[in-house]
């Protein structure tokens, strides 16, 4: 009997370990940043990390390890254009049989005719007119259908790979290496909620109930009996700039104690995370390879990084720069 | 060098089993439910657990098994009236001397003059200005820390106690039961989601993160360089009836797979959870026990149960009889 009992005890933990990948910081082989390059940033990551996990003054309980992500710029590509943006784009297109008077109305002459250079210059009245027409009158179930078949197809007119393979691997790395220090990561993002939710478990192991975004109003209702959440052509909450604080605590309740972002959007975010008593981690991932990827700063309309990036020097956060702190940017570089 | 990798990761094991706290319905001992009686309606949980666990068509992975209770008169107790409205009045009691103002203007007036009559006629309106006036004009903060003081010195009139100490034995069990079968439990209350989250994980088990509830807006701010949220006097969101399905897919992302409820204000959520595709269970606690608790129903003004209960009949929610069904109500009897 005890040998039997001890077997399912044995079988049990090595299901556990082997079956449900539980993996310990203590048993791990290796470098669990492998495509860090040895810099004072990958340091002050794991310094970080070690300063927060180990017993002493600084140890944080793992309920309260809460680190926050943008997503554009930060865990994946935002050039040319945001992804969601060239998804409204497409829909538009998808939609124009529908709307003869898209022809000749703007901004969907733009988007049919492919003028980039006045959709370069669009503004945030068109942008959020564009996204309530292709984001707004379906169910939230036809919606996530409509997300998930558009990125099976759509492809980078420069990678030529779909969206969700143009993730940063060492964000990929650092999300991990978070998760199996005990933090609890999500991503905080000025992008739609719906339009993230429904690839973020599987390409960024975030699932959805630890992503937040922006959202547009739904309603319930009661459709010949069936419970239905109709998506309304109205903005609910834009998790941008002094939104993200407002959509943390919303969201989350702890006041995270690491945040990182990319852009001037994620400045209210990486205040509120790091200018409170304890450790605190703030990051910000600087895009300076135009080779492997892109460059840009203070100049882009999209991911633009002025104010947070001075901000940067004042507060101490960490300026990820990808040319030199980044192996590789893309996980089919390392295949 | 094999040995002592072997030792390592048995103690690693040990540690991870016995430190941690990890346990395995396959190895756990006794009844999970102990505070329950051997009814249909424990019969029907257990059942419907099974059924979504183990290998099969109900299967349901980890990561969908989604369970969401309503918290007023499902996990603690709303009568007379609810914990938070408790709240309110001593704090317009509180804040009385700097609003002499209140001694002539309604609803402050029969507040201040423990007019229990006029009290329980209160409207939504005057519910919202009560709320307002002493739920806004401070920090978050600030907020968490009123709440918890709060908890620690009120008492209920009845029972002689904290309010968090009536809270319900048999949920308690349930909420754990659920977890240690790998379901996320999360609290979707139409009570204001900063009034819960200072108590709820202490309390409940359950994280800040997974407390879903109605809100006021706040204002990001730099206050002397200090970030800082600040409450407004402005509704954000009302969790309750529709705004529950509305509130579960905004937070959480998934459909819960099964819900917990005890009133009117549960029955969209109810519906949203449980007519779909899939093994579903929804729950009804009836409060049928006038002599260790509260009986009511369809006739009471706080935890109306009308609708929902003829609701349950025709879609087949369980309806938990506290009388019939509870060994014990509150976890002081167990003492």
């Amino acid at each position: 009997m005890k040998r039997k009992l001890f077997d399912t005890i044995v079988g049990g933990i090595l299901g556990l370990v082997l079956g449900l990948g539980w993996s310990s910081p203590t048993l791990a082989q290796g470098d669990p940043l492998p495509s860090w390059n040895d810099t004072p940033t990958k340091q002050a990551i794991v310094g970080f990390v070690a300063r927060v996990t180990k017993p002493g003054p600084d140890f944080v309980a793992p309920a309260e390890r809460i680190a926050t992500f943008d997503n554009d710029g930060t865990l994946w590509v935002e050039q040319p254009m945001y992804v969601q943006l060239a998804f409204a784009l497409d829909r538009v297109k998808a939609m124009a049989p529908l709307h003869p008077e898209w022809a000749y109305t703007e901004p969907y002459q733009s988007v049919l005719e492919g003028d980039i250079k006045a959709l370069a210059k669009i503004d945030e009245r068109d942008l959020v007119q564009l996204i309530m027409v292709t984001h707004a009158g379906m169910t939230t179930d036809e919606f996530s259908k409509i997300v998930t078949s558009w990125l099976g197809t759509a492809r980078d007119q420069r990678f030529k790979r779909p969206y969700t393979e143009l993730v940063y691997q060492p964000m990929l790395e650092l999300l991990s290496y978070l998760r199996v220090n005990g933090f609890k990561t999500f991503i905080v993002s000025g992008g739609g909620v719906e339009f993230m939710r429904p690839w973020t478990e599987k390409v960024y192991g975030v699932p959805p109930e630890q992503v937040i975004g922006s959202s547009i109003k739904t309603k319930f209702e009661m459709r010949d009996g069936i419970p239905t959440l109709f998506r309304l052509p109205e903005v609910n909450f834009i998790d941008d700039k002094a939104g993200k604080p407002i959509g943390i605590n919303e969201a989350i309740g702890y006041r995270p104690i690491a945040a990182f972002g990319n852009s001037d959007g994620d400045l209210e975010m990486l205040q509120w995370t790091t200018i409170s008593s304890g450790v605190r981690f703030g990051a910000i991932v600087h895009h300076t390879d135009a080779e492997r990827e892109y460059a840009y700063d203070r100049q882009s309309h999209f991911g633009h990084l002025d104010v947070a990036l001075d901000a940067a020097a004042i507060n101490r956060w960490t300026v990820i720069d990808m040319k030199k702190d980044w192996k590789v940017i893309f996980p089919f570089e390392t295949r």
